[in-house]
């Protein structure tokens, strides 16, 4: 890789693994990150996994090759409108936000004709945030979705994802929002109106499975506001489609239908059985 | 434990790993074990798990000083029947089961007055069943509830899952069905219904969070069927009240309400937080 200047936005979880892990993999280049409050600049600047940090987005921005922008979906199109004016002639944006449509809609609206865009979903993260929890390898082995098409340089993203250890697949970012809102924003949604529905004083009878369904009732909540209302078509119809499960459930059980429930139980344990098989994308 | 002789009934998963606890705590006790199918006979036999296996239900109650019973829910009201004619006067009964108020009911009506039954639910197991996977630590530090009254029995049999490595909790049959259904029934059902909206080829773009989720949904649907069907009243409540939540995350959404949202969801990520620092009952 060729870059010389590597800006970041957002030097939280996903900003800041970004970070350790090119400067692992490409130590020569020179790293900036953006804090856009004096709190966030002192705690990022502490962590070094910067070469420079600075509140001054034009000083971020400026010469960089490559500029990441690394925070929640909405804020990643505020941050398309305050970069344009210092984007270097050529340089490529990408952002790492968790729905496509929009970004990349909104990204052709805005940013400068003369820079270009690559839409990229790194299918990792957790449901802790925060830079203290930054890992070198949080991207290693994991699927980065990239959702433009512009070709020559979403194949430089492409190897430049590979190279820090992703595998990549193309999506189109129809495709990307459909898939995961159903794999991904649904089961968060299941997740919190799960711990919301459980009355507090249960939680100390809670077992191994409610711990599973409810662990990413963490995940911070203007991140998951912002996907929810990005991809509000998608999640709607699969908020719809699940409650018809449930109601489905519902109506075996009071009519005692006991044959029938065990039989769509068994098709269910089957189907999770394909899933185990595949061993999902990780 | 003075106990010469246990019999188990239903040597799965629960029973079989109850087997390797007792043989490793208590060596010097007879334990028998029942095996209804000649293939089950075989298969118990040769796990070694027992010293005698009998397809001849007589002839594993008969003498036995206690009687476990490990089965799906309505398989354990049969056998209180089939095994009532031959109980030894002053037996214990128990039961494993995830359901408590129908099977203490139960238990009261079948049972010969002469014998003692104490409903037993030990708070552990796995989506996996059969006896190949049982492990003698399954039960260790593990929490088990008892929904009996009757003291000494209960006295006694809160000792003997003591002695196995349990915490024990007294609570009546109903507080226990209202508390497992949100903690344990709902989130199974939860996990089922998701796998099943979630079409097939979308498997192998699955996350962690995907996957935590959909775990237990290669639970066993005969068990699973019995655990619903005998929860009725309490998982057709908290099906209601759940889809009511996922019917307030909906409204919020298609209004765009981003506002609402992230205070919905900060509660939420509150709420967790304070789950994470119980740490759960094991």
């Amino acid at each position: 890789m060729d870059f010389k200047k590597i800006g970041i936005i957002g030097v939280g979880l996903m900003g800041g693994s970004l970070a350790l892990a090119i400067k692992e993999r490409f130590p020569q280049v020179s790293l900036w990150g953006y804090a856009r409050k004096p709190s966030s600049y002192r705690r990022i600047k502490k962590l070094a996994f910067l070469d420079r940090v600075s509140t001054d987005l034009a000083e971020v921005v400026k010469n960089s090759e490559l500029v990441v922008i690394a925070t929640p979906v909405f804020t990643i199109i505020d941050y398309f409108k305050k970069i344009s004016p210092f984007l270097k002639k050529g340089a490529v944006v990408i952002d790492l936000g968790s729905t496509k449509e929009k970004i990349e809609k909104e990204a052709k609206k805005i940013l400068p004709a003369d820079v270009y865009f690559v839409g990229c979903h790194p299918l990792c993260g957790s449901e802790k945030s925060g830079a203290n929890y930054a890992r070198r390898d949080l991207y290693k082995e994991s699927l980065c979705i990239i959702t433009s098409k512009n070709k020559k340089p979403a194949k430089f993203i492409k190897k430049f994802w590979e190279d820090l250890g992703c595998k990549v697949k193309f999506l189109s970012p129809q495709e990307h929002d459909r898939i995961l809102s159903l794999i991904s924003h649904l089961p968060h949604l299941i997740s919190f109106s799960l711990t919301e529905v459980v009355p507090e004083d249960y939680f100390r009878f809670s077992l191994p499975s409610f711990k599973d369904l409810t662990r990413i009732s963490l995940s911070k909540a203007e991140l998951w506001r912002d996907i929810f209302l990005s991809n509000k078509k998608n999640i709607l119809l699969d908020i719809d489609n699940f409650i018809n499960v449930l109601k489905k459930f519902r109506k075996l059980i009071r009519e005692g239908k006991g044959e029938e429930l065990r039989e769509f139980i068994e098709e269910i344990n089957k189907k999770h059985r394909n899933l185990m098989k595949d061993g999902g994308c990780y």
